[in-house]
């Protein structure tokens, strides 16, 4: 693996290790930092650990590991949290407060402290800003991801890089699974917050795998400052694109996927209705099933987006699919004119998108998923044993 | 087959016939009628139609087809709606307008209405009060489900009866599939109505098997009026126990389906709240997937309570799984008190019930759903081809 995102910002090093199903990941970074967090009521502690430490706006360094969620673990998961903090502080000799946490897996189980402590001390040593070293983190957060993620955008004077993790429990509603960006764009803490509630609102939160929002999402972004004071909306429309990058590679791995889905919808009230109808629609099982089958079942999109509680007349939409050269038109204002030999064709590849024309305003969105397999049941009804 | 519901209500015929994916079901049973149908903003023609023919609280029969739904067919679907109560009508010399209408299939598909004229023709001379015409109608209106669905309710001095279909695109926010309701109470059209809405938000409201909302849901109750007058509270009772137990029959059928699912939700807020709540954790792809794998990875009942948007403290809640002398706690007041291997006991069975108390007030709700396998997605992958 020869991965090159966070590392190549300046200020960053990482290191990580997994042994069976528990990875830790070290991220070094001193800068102003903002998060955003999952809504789902039951957090995770290192989730309501970190609501607190990151409104100090700063961050030194991130540890996080995979195997155990520490999620619905009371007053000793908080402790636990806490003391995961301390120990990574300690080896790095920073304030525990200045220390990020995050955590994945399994719900309702204790973390092994002791193994945390060994992971992480064999770590801090292999810090390093090498695509070697950014590879290992990233890998050591995975639980059912087949491959890591990892995305860097490079604009005028600065970049933004960040890793993700992230493939079932993915749904809106979230911050993300686990994201950590990075740029070395010197940004304040309240604008980087806006920047990155802006970004993940287009990006992670129009995801959707299985419609299940977890306990633990977490997206952190650091800025090091080391490229100076830099554009903001570019700095916005660069983190944005980074964020955007990842979500559609969780959306490609998502559990037992086999193609990734992709809805536009157009002509929709305002941007917040198109989301929703897009959303809607990528996480309908039926929608799924039928891309996974190759099967040109047009209406179970128009079906879904009508139960996505957004007003508009039936009669009046459009839909494609496909796109480029290659877009088919299935319906137009309300008329069906499918071709259903070139539609599923279209649906043969590992990439199948539709354009869903609501006919009932100027808001547009785009929402990124998959497909729903055999294997997703497979891969989560064994899970824990 | 043997069955005996419908046929149980005095004034109540029917028949039936299925050729491949095609069938067409008719019942005659003159009376009040009330109806409650999908609220999915893309509805099909028949539910239209219906919306408008119920307003003057009377029915003379019912005729339904299976195979193809009539939904997204815009004003050449509305008229062929009509045609077919015209059919029906015409071969039973009956006005159109008090001819029930009611399609299920494939969306985008417009009705072979000589094929509905022809099996018209050949189902009016059948009609009858007999076991074995009832099971012909309730297997006429079958899709993908694997069985035919009926129940009976005698109480003091009347009956409330019922067959229903459905499978998959099943979700709450819906009348049902199809449910045709008939007792022969004698009860007027808006009080009819009023215990039609209370009893389907109860029941067939309660069932998710995918969280997809159907375009052509529609529950219709006729009252023949032969019992005479009755208890309306004792027939509210009757109308919701017989609604429960055809709820219960399309969850337990779910497409794919291997287990039954019933979630109990006490200490809610109020009874919305928890219906929400057990909505959320019936329709949640990890709980389902779990159930089938019998994998007692209970913190995603947790997971999916917290996404459901309603107030509780995690920290207070309890969680058994099973039933009776079998019920094992998971979790008592916050504290994780599992048992693994008793709870994957718990999951042995072709029905698995969890009870979650919220402690946040007095409200209870009971849903039904099912587990979530491959077969699923098989079925679905290949609908329409």
């Amino acid at each position: 693996m020869n991965c090159r995102s966070i590392c190549a910002v300046e200020g960053v090093a990482a290191s990580g290790i997994k042994e069976g199903k528990f990875g830790l990941a070290i991220i070094r970074a001193e800068g102003s930092a903002a998060g955003v967090f999952t809504r789902n009521r039951v957090s995770a502690a290192p989730v309501e650990l970190m609501r607190q430490q990151i409104k100090k706006g700063c961050l030194e360094a991130v540890v996080a590991n995979s195997g155990c969620a520490n999620a619905y673990t009371g007053r000793r998961g908080l402790d636990d949290a806490i003391e995961m903090t301390r120990i990574a502080g300690d080896a790095l000799g920073i304030a525990p407060g200045r220390v990020g946490v995050a955590s994945t897996g399994v719900i309702g189980r204790y973390l092994d402290i002791p193994l945390i402590r060994r992971q992480c001390h064999r770590l801090v040593p292999l810090l390093d800003r090498s695509p070697e070293a950014e590879a290992s983190a990233a890998a050591a957060i995975m639980t059912t991801d087949t491959f890591p993620k990892h995305a860097l955008i490079e604009a005028g004077g600065f970049c933004v890089a960040g890793i993700t993790k992230g493939s079932g429990m993915i749904a809106p509603n979230m911050g993300t699974m686990l994201a950590f960006l990075y740029t070395d764009a010197d940004i304040s803490p309240a604008k980087l917050k806006d920047a990155l509630r802006l970004a993940t609102s287009r990006s992670f939160n129009r995801v959707v795998v299985d419609g299940d929002t977890s306990t633990n999402d977490i997206a952190l972004c650091t800025a090091t400052g080391f490229a100076g004071k830099v554009n903001y909306a570019e700095f916005c429309s660069a983190l944005e694109a980074c964020c955007r990058s990842l979500a559609v590679q969780i959306a490609k791995d998502g559990e037992g996927a086999t193609k990734l889905l992709e809805v536009k919808v157009t002509g929709a009230p305002d941007e917040k209705g198109a989301a929703e109808v897009a959303r809607t629609v990528i996480g309908s099982p039926l929608v799924k099933t039928a891309i996974y089958g190759e099967d040109p079942n047009w209406g179970r999109v128009i079906a879904a987006a009508g139960r996505a509680g957004i007003r508009f007349d039936p009669d009046s939409v459009s839909l494609w699919i496909g796109e480029g050269k290659a877009k088919c038109p299935l319906v137009k204002r309300g008329e069906i004119v499918a071709d259903l030999k070139k539609a599923k064709g279209a649906m043969s590849g590992n990439r199948v998108s539709f354009t869903l024309d609501l006919a009932a305003g100027d808001g547009e969105a785009t929402a990124w998923g998959c497909d729903l397999t055999e294997k997703y049941v497979e891969i989560n009804g064994r899970y824990t044993t």
